[in-house]
């Protein structure tokens, strides 16, 4: 059985917007709280070692996992694969700064239609140069597909795997077997920052190569007391 | 807003078997964990006061719930809807009493094809003298939505659900607008005992008959330590 630990990186340090491809830090504060808190619950001495930690290339899980990996001395990997959706023309662009026509007495379809247009058929209305939900899809399903069986191959037994919201969504959408195209999914289910989502994969005792995996939580957070 | 925190009772004092609408008690041992956490995190003291606890009645959700209710002095309510659903015949058979016709060379089908069938296709299989998937739904959801209407005219700010996996599952699924028949949603999901899954009721400000719910965690263990 392999563990595998999704952890979503911690809240950015910049203003309200759709942060997908765009390269913002995360705030360091939160970083440090959560870098502590993981290195207490993976370290050498927690009996809860990890095989490897796995991250995606943007700076916000990156530079989380490359501390992580030096303090706990586990090795890591960066995939392409597993970085956020990338939202086009709407990447990054703070929310304050896009004029909002839903002031002005007009008809023309302004950048907040466009935005609600998305928000409410995701996999229909693709933003203005971004990846479409069928592409981001794809690429997450394929790449996660990849990394658990390359645990089995491997014989990992635990991987953390630090990443984004929309990457868990699908993640957990393939798994669960359901309608990754319903808005709902996106809407109604927060994948909170610095949460925790794990997931077990079993194969069969005589056939690795089958496996299933099972959600044991979702969204469990690390840094704060919720309950 | 309003917190609603589903809370799954501890492990059952039995057999591993189907248990649904059969009155087993909890384990007591874990019980009493699950006592002290929730007692802790809703006490007067613990600044997360309670409006209301709400409980199934059958005796594995109803004992804590009493308990809890007299320890921090927050009033109770039994919701009959909110019980587990009726495996009919085979509701608290344990499985090492079932004759195991998989190991004899027959072509009768006996209960562990049942249990198979139903487990593949819970929506279509309905098990001898049970309540269909479809009736569990209906009253689950029912039940769900009286509650959140309730809670919104009471203006009550955090409540406490004790009740079973089956119906945090069935709630999930209508919050989250997914397909509540497919098997996936049973079989790849783990809503642990002893866990706590919440969910945030949000009105708008000028309409309250109007409301949209957010999930914030599912099964977060309260009385482990697993990450």
């Amino acid at each position: 059985m392999i563990e595998i630990i999704l952890v979503r990186h911690v809240k950015v340090d910049g203003p309200a917007a759709l942060y997908g491809r765009t390269d913002i830090a995360a705030d360091k504060n939160e970083n440090n709280k959560l870098l502590t808190e993981l290195s207490e619950r993976y370290n050498s001495d927690s009996g809860a070692l990890l095989d490897l930690i796995i991250s995606s290339p943007l700076q916000r899980c990156r530079l989380l996992a490359e501390q992580l990996s030096k303090q706990i001395n586990i090795p890591m990997d960066c995939i392409e694969e597993l970085q956020e959706m990338d939202f086009g023309q709407f990447d990054g662009l703070a929310f304050d700064q896009l004029v909002d026509e839903r002031s002005l007495n007009t008809e023309i379809e302004g950048p907040w239609s466009t935005l609600e247009g998305f928000w409410q058929a995701p996999a229909q209305a693709t933003l203005p140069n971004a990846e479409s939900l069928i592409e981001f899809h794809q690429r997450v399903v394929l790449s996660w597909k990849k990394l658990a069986e390359r645990a089995i191959k491997n014989n990992q037994k635990k991987i953390l795997v630090l990443c984004h919201g929309g990457v868990i969504r699908i993640i957990l959408a393939e798994i669960l077997a359901l309608n990754w195209q319903n808005p709902t999914w996106y809407q109604a289910l927060k994948i909170d920052y610095a949460s925790s989502t794990k997931v077990t994969v079993s194969t069969e005792a005589n056939n690795t190569s089958s496996y299933h995996c099972l959600v044991n939580h979702i969204g469990l957070p690390l840094i704060t007391n919720e309950g």
